[in-house]
């Protein structure tokens, strides 16, 4: 800007203000009268007083003309970082992963580093949102969201053997969102929910919002350990039961075809509903068996999103179920957000995926976390860490930690070091997972990860 | 994409599909040999099949190939429109506006038309997205959004007088998402609630999602009816009211100065907490007086959203509060979203706001909707309409009918030659408004409007 005109009239005004020739809340010279001191057109000087209100140094007053703005409180947003002093909670990892500067090393965050990702298909769906329609770019959607994203994923629901009419599938804001709809809409504080243990830990989170009583049991490496899912069945009648499908967070398990029919079958004859939560589906080398695919969304709920794969920034997620609930998750999603993702979101979303080289991505994807598996597993052994299991697909490995270590501990030493780690008990309903710890293998390339998780216990055993 | 070699090999393909010589559920020839029978490369035939699996003709089952799809349920989405039949209740506008097909007319709707926004601009920031770096394109963003735009808030805030520090703002996902998360906080079922009779027909909507009690108090075109609003907090405790500040929606009233400070005093008396939705104020002459700045964020949560001036389809709201409410919202976001709108989205919000043109947008818009106002107030008056008021600013103009019509039976009646009405009781708690109705006066512009509008009236009296 400097050098320009409008440049010279914005700095002519700004030193102005730093002299206190002109004075908070004072106004500012007319457009007409400044353009004549400087010698330049009115435009200009509209130009240059728009400039500096969008910079906050000035504000526009509506049919009065423009002010100095008033000295503010210190804006420091920089201060406000991770804190080191937070209870290690179901909100632990995620704050901490989330709010972690951009220095910070992050095994334990939930997503793929930026340079994973299908920037340049992203890039290509912005430029084509630049040319959409005028509607598009300023309407709210419709309340189910956009017909060629769910047309998108019938197609793909159907590939799975899940035949979804389109009134039975509805666009959420994200796949958390999805599960919090669900729970609203088929939860009342009292009521009994079944979690894996160890879970995700925002299901907890999620649950304690709904002010309902979680039940949790055992997960094995092939799915939940079906004679104490039978046993909560008969002690809490639970109401629901919330899962993952395909790849188990944070175990990396998948539950074998027998477990899901026996699920299904305790399901039909306990009433219980499921959320199969399947957003870590593209991360499979090959389909493991959907309880949604066995059920035909008569009692299991299909959710998902496209935060792990395609892009946390793009926020979108879905809901497959029966058409009646459909129709009441609907209208619950009205009354509490005016509706359903962003259109320009879902139409930057159906390009991506309806982009060929999406696959390609995608498989190169699996290859690189195949290898990583194998490496970090190595590395991490070498530490006397080691995998519970060895997962088939996805970024994540379950682990236990040397003898006598404390996860929590270890933790918060790591962060001192501007490491964030993901503590076992997070994920553990039951808190009995101290000395676990789960581990994202593709956010665990830069070799300082190993050095700082190394020393921090090394000192924690002394 | 006819007529390349991709091309070709698509329509071969699809020929061979809809003369079942590739039946559904069958393998495809492998990418070698259909190369070399089509005489082309094998990246060619990758490159076709990756376009045919995109558009959900074949489907590619992981290192296996590819297969032709099984025939679909059809997938007549156009089939969902507006129902006729639906109830008139506080659902009954935003589904039927929201879900309104194309060749609708909306003067029952809430948003002004597509080409009343500033498109430009928004072509212009999403141009600017597609140069960001690939942790905004792909990365989750911080728990309390981004620190650009909040700043720009915060700085907004100060020209009001709100002195919000940083730690006291926080985005959302939508101005209606805000609120259902305060709602969340501070309610409990059973609670009540305080609302404007007549109001925002969604506050109804979100308040019944949480089963609270709502309490509501007659506005007048200076604000609530003060005795009945005293009344109110003495008969029934409510924790929270829930207002619109600036223009008030529906009927455009601005609280006046000493109802303002009324309020606020009543409210520290009965330990109220008051949500200013103040979702329309880009669509003021001039500042009206703010219960948040009079009251400093004690006791007042201030939330915006930029649907209305900007763009429905770029989601995002924000809230202003007591720091230590905004962490316990954060933390609700977090478990029920995982975390506030879409990074990109936010940037894009932030180019927009941050260039000088959008003020000067904002004043064609208010200049445009002020001569709309009157000769839209004009040509119903002409009908036997009457505005209750005539508004300071904004889209909207809250009329009385003709003696003894009904406007639910209006507004189902003109459903029927697709024209959205807003009629009284949705927005009326006391289902006390069947003669009133509200009207868009930037959606009337196509003469059918007030055609159809009148047939309509003209054939309920006889």
């Amino acid at each position: 800007m400097t050098g320009t005109r409008t440049g010279d009239v914005m700095t002519a005004i700004r030193s102005r203000i730093a002299s206190r020739a002109l004075a908070p809340d004072e106004k500012l010279p007319s457009i007409r009268s400044f353009a004549k001191r400087m010698n330049v057109s009115p435009s200009t000087v509209v130009d240059a007083y728009d400039r500096l209100a969008a910079e906050g140094i000035i504000r526009s007053q509506r049919g009065s003309g423009f002010y100095v703005c008033s000295p503010l409180a210190p804006l420091d947003l920089a201060t406000i970082g991770p804190k080191l002093d937070r209870e290690i909670d179901p909100f632990w990892v995620s704050r901490q992963s989330l709010d972690a500067e951009t220095d910070m090393l992050k095994p334990g965050c939930g997503w793929l580093p930026p340079d994973w990702m299908p920037n340049d298909g992203i890039r290509k769906a912005i430029r084509k949102l630049a040319r959409a329609s005028d509607a598009l770019l300023s309407e709210y959607g419709s309340t189910r969201g956009s017909k060629k994203l769910r047309h998108f994923l019938g197609r793909q629901l159907a590939d799975e053997g899940i035949n979804a009419r389109p009134e039975q599938i509805m666009l959420s804001i994200s796949g958390t969102q999805a599960i919090d709809l669900i729970c609203r809409f088929l939860l009342r504080p009292g009521d009994s929910v079944i979690v894996d243990d160890p879970c995700y830990f925002n299901f907890q989170a999620l649950l304690k919002a709904h002010e309902v009583n979680v039940v949790s049991v055992p997960y094995t490496a092939s799915g939940p350990n079906m004679q104490r899912f039978a046993e909560a069945l008969t002690a809490h009648k639970p109401r629901l039961y919330i899962t993952n499908s395909a790849l188990h967070n944070p175990t990396g398990a998948t539950m074998s075809p027998q477990t899901a029919h026996q699920l299904l079958t305790l399901a039909a004859k306990h009433d219980l509903t499921i959320v199969e939560d399947d957003i870590f589906s593209a991360f499979e080398p090959s389909s493991s068996p959907r309880l949604a695919s066995l059920d035909g969304l008569e009692r299991v709920i299909r959710i998902g999103s496209f935060s792990k794969p395609l892009s946390a920034s793009i926020r979108c997620g879905y809901i497959a179920a029966r058409a009646d609930w459909i129709e009441a998750l609907i209208d619950l999603q009205v009354a509490t957000n005016f509706g359903g993702p962003s259109p320009l979101t879902s139409e930057m979303l159906f390009h991506i995926l309806s982009d060929g080289s999406y696959r390609k991505h995608m498989e190169d994807v699996r290859q690189k976390l195949s290898k990583k598996r194998l490496s970090v597993a190595k590395e991490l052994s070498a530490l006397g860490i080691v995998p519970w299991l060895m997962p088939r697909g996805g970024f994540y490995l379950w682990c236990t930690l040397p003898e006598g270590l404390d996860s929590a501990h270890i933790a918060r030493e790591a962060l001192k070091h501007n490491l964030v780690l993901a503590p076992g008990n997070v994920f553990s309903p039951s808190q009995t997972m101290a000395h676990y710890m789960r581990f994202n293998v593709s956010q665990m390339s830069d070799p300082k990860t190993l050095t700082v998780l190394k020393n921090v216990i090394a000192s924690s055993r002394n």
